[in-house]
């Protein structure tokens, strides 16, 4: 009574990026901005822990900060966290810029009918911003934290993002620089590639199930066909 | 007629560490204010890679991220990048905090008897304010960049250390958060603990050299026993 399972297709995949950090060179600013909105409440919490749980959404990051605390925070300072991490962000703002090769690597994609959308833990207005900074169409199919139930870890994002593209979620790479970017992908059973442009370590990314890594998104561009593009030279 | 090699002695080790990102969580700060300098004299350079060149002396990280970039940069903007560095970290200045367990460490090794001194990359003047923030004597036993020919990752700052210590370097443990100061620590012939708390990835540490990795000073405190500090129960 078995269904046999449907095959792997082989077909040439679909690409599904992370943002901050993956096309957007924000990381930093993100842990920087976290690190003055938790000050700002009296929170004291060592920079490097912040950047670990980035790209988290924004309900498990707060879960996960709170493990390493000794004090337990209220309701309505928790509450008041993202609103003062926006806030800082925007004071940083001036400074994000796309990473190298970014809306290079996209354009190829598109050049050469590859199917790619852009899933990121982030809400839809600070999204907005990233498109134009990229380069993009408001159009560009984008699936943010508002449109899903749960954000990464979980893989709502990218089987949104692959559903949106009318592809099979098995047939699409993830490209993202976080932990959590990875473990989402392998709980929607997509590869993942890993980027080293959001500062984790390149080990940290393969152990979290990365299949390749590259530098940032020129450094993928350049080696597109190791990963099922290939380009006439 | 060689001599034969002195033995090993398996004396207590005495300490020699770093300091930012080490004993204060002030490496995001140092990234970001790199960030903003470079950015003055009109260079963009990802964050994460000056990230990963942190910790190095001065002269050696402006020649790593000259590498990086295709253009080069005139004698004269190449000088003023320092001092633009020194002000954009003094306006973050606010937000560094000793990491964790860091002035408790090095108390309780002065209690046990045990040596122990810093040696940093950085000059004099920003040190001291360090040794303020944690809780230190103007007297305490620091080696900055302006005591020795060549930075990290060379091992002068190491080995004047523990020279300045009285004590074989051979005997010491380095302990630091980058890559450079665990291939300094190689260099001098010195055993080296990797910490976490500067933002590299465990792998990245003990590719590096490092005999054995932690996540920050209180980490290591609670397994000094583990590197040769036995205490009373």
């Amino acid at each position: 009574m078995n269904d046999s399972p449907e095959p792997v297709s082989g077909n040439r995949p679909a690409f599904l990026f992370d943002l901050d950090g993956t096309l957007l060179d924000s990381v930093y600013q993100h842990v920087v901005a976290w690190h003055e909105a938790l000050n700002e409440v009296g929170v004291t919490l060592s920079v490097w822990k912040i950047h670990r749980r980035i790209g988290m959404s924004g309900g498990l990051f707060v879960t996960a900060l709170l493990r390493e605390l000794e004090t337990t925070l209220d309701e309505e300072t928790l509450a008041r966290l993202p609103d003062l991490h926006a806030e800082a962000f925007l004071r940083n703002y001036d400074s994000v810029r796309p990473l190298p090769g970014a809306a290079e690597l996209l354009r190829t994609l598109t050049e050469e009918n590859v199917q790619w959308a852009i899933a990121t833990s982030g809400h839809r207005k600070s999204a907005r911003h990233a498109l134009r900074l990229l380069g993009l169409d408001e159009d560009a199919p984008l699936i943010t934290r508002d449109q899903v139930r749960y954000a990464k870890p979980d893989p709502d994002l990218f089987l949104t993002a692959a559903e949106r593209l009318g592809v099979d979620v098995r047939d699409s790479i993830v490209v993202g620089d976080s932990v959590w970017d990875l473990l989402a992908a392998q709980r929607a059973r997509a590869l993942g590639i890993g980027l080293l442009s959001g500062g984790y370590g390149r080990e940290e990314l393969v152990y979290a199930g990365a299949f390749r890594v590259y530098e940032d998104p020129a450094d993928l561009l350049a080696h597109l066909d190791e990963v099922g593009v290939r380009r006439p030279l």
